[in-house]
């Protein structure tokens, strides 16, 4: 087999290779298509770190046995509407799913609001998936998440804090508005990609293994990252960190493993929070104001938070993905190797 | 009585005066003292745009009946654990602090979590005051707020999303982590700061009322202030936007009035959660360890947010907060004009 430059996918074939790969590990048909969908999802919306990149890794963990293809997660209410969810090593959509609908169910019959704690859980990978799922439903959403640590505190030299992103999702016609951003400036995924094709970062992004500013991006991914926003975005992306671990008891910092390697359970923690929402009219309405205003420059209208990736999952929808071919190759071996 | 350049006046003083006025206006002392205690903590926390300068405004409010001195809000609970909160114009801190507290009991007493959803509610004000009072008895908080249309979206000309601030607060030792931004690049307080000094504002800060850049501190302030951290922080800002909305039905981008003018009752919508938190020994130890941890200039150790904060509120409760005179001489001889 030779493997080309990069291929072009259905969703549906991507699916079936992602299902197929994940059944022939063990993984059980259903949990097998949460986990395809959110990383076929990440891939259709123009997310690739987030999306079939991470499969082969997904199976090395089931293999090495510190995820769980089976588990979905146990669920103990510490208050009536608070779930404390000891996430059993399961796959990350898989526990988020069942921890997400059960606050869901919860928040509707007669809760209003509530909140789920996770640990123990495998990478949750893109937020937007989760919020989006909640706001389908008319619910608001906030998601949040722990990670290695990965970026220096403003003023700092050396990684402290996770990339800790933050979804959140507003039902709205004729979407739901869902954001979803990582408090630092750039993605590790980035660092690799520019690594990768032997790329200068730009000024600012990471400091090197030292703790010195670096453009080499060699010597960034020994080092840190920078936060977005300077001394904002570095308290926002604390503030998530010790909020999670004040609800989950999650690893903090530097104690935190599991999400980027294939031998340490997961650590880190993930907090839901759905609410009962109203408003919808207005709130769509505005969103159009927003489109609607006049831009800087007049060939690029105004955008909401995820636009732009709803206009690339619908062309994925009609004309597939696009993967490097060595990618497609391994995920299509997948089910012979384990 | 000749105004001087500034005066430095005692944390007791200050509340006596801010009292008195607000006693004059018929504001009944407890929440008189809710209100003077908000603006004051923002003054010796160094955050002079949210404190007393605010006081003659919150007078002029209730002189104008926008503002009521007595109401503390009606709470109506929409579910177990999400509360409504009808504001009936109260002052901003007397109706969420009703609220908080409400929420507060709520999730001790069984609940785990619990949010309150507030509209028609004066300024709050600094929202890290709101965070630290619940984070002080052991919960977690997330305080959101909207504000007026200030802000531009990113690739946009004309100012479409409130400054929409953001605090979190967390139980930590020696003291809570506070966390408390807006998503603005800047305030529109430190725009009018300039106009009044005839300073330059920094490239990049605001657009003027054409839409176009400007470091004209009086055409910013018929402008627009740019976002923090370009496309992230206006996609932070629209999304707290839309979710309070969503929870409060508040009015959005350019129909928020009533915190900027004397004249409008207050539409914009305020959001609490607050849940039970737990593992602060080893929040405490992460924090310390991000303090202590590298940083880039030796004379400037790492801080976590809110640590400068409580530095200059320390100092202030020995040595006071320096006024400027013709702000104290307005202060003091409010009770005379109302």
């Amino acid at each position: 087999m030779i493997a080309i430059e990069s291929v072009r996918v259905s969703l549906d074939d991507a699916m079936q290779a992602a299902v197929q790969a994940l059944l022939a590990a063990g993984v059980p048909a259903e949990n097998a298509h949460l986990q395809a969908d959110l990383l076929i999802d990440a891939e259709a919306r123009g997310l690739p770190s987030h999306g079939l990149l991470r499969l082969p890794r997904v199976i090395e963990r089931i293999r090495n046995r510190v995820a769980d293809p089976v588990a979905i997660g146990r669920i103990s209410w510490r208050g009536d509407a608070l779930a404390s969810v000891d996430g059993q090593n399961g796959l990350g959509p898989v526990v988020g799913v069942h921890a997400l609908d059960a606050i869901s169910e919860r928040c509707s019959n007669g809760a209003g609001v509530a909140a789920a704690a996770v640990r123990s859980c495998n990478h949750l990978g893109m937020l937007a998936w989760y919020a989006r799922r909640i706001a389908d439903r008319g619910q608001v959403c906030i998601a949040m998440t722990t990670s290695e640590a990965l970026m220096h505190p403003y003023g700092g030299r050396i990684a402290m804090v996770g990339s800790n992103p933050i979804a959140i999702g507003v039902p709205a016609q004729p979407r739901p508005l869902v954001f979803d951003m990582a408090t630092s400036l750039v993605s590790m995924g980035k660092i690799h990609d520019h690594a990768n094709r032997k790329a200068q970062l730009a000024p600012g992004w990471a400091l090197d293994e030292d703790g010195e500013e670096t453009v080499d991006a060699e010597r960034a991914k020994r080092g840190s990252i920078a936060p977005f926003g300077g001394a904002k975005g570095y308290g926002l992306g604390l503030a998530f960190e010790v909020l999670v671990t004040a609800l989950t008891g999650a690893a903090l910092g530097r104690d935190v493993v599991g999400t980027l390697d294939s031998i340490h359970p997961s650590n880190k923690g993930d907090v839901f929070i759905v609410a009962e929402a109203g408003f919808g009219e207005a709130v769509s309405e505005y969103l159009a104001a927003v489109r609607t205003s006049p831009p800087v420059d007049p060939a690029n209208p105004v955008r909401a938070p995820g636009d732009s990736s709803d206009v690339r999952r619908d062309r994925a929808a009609t004309e597939g993905i696009t993967l490097p071919g060595a990618l497609w190759d391994e995920i299509c071996t997948l089910p012979l190797n384990f």
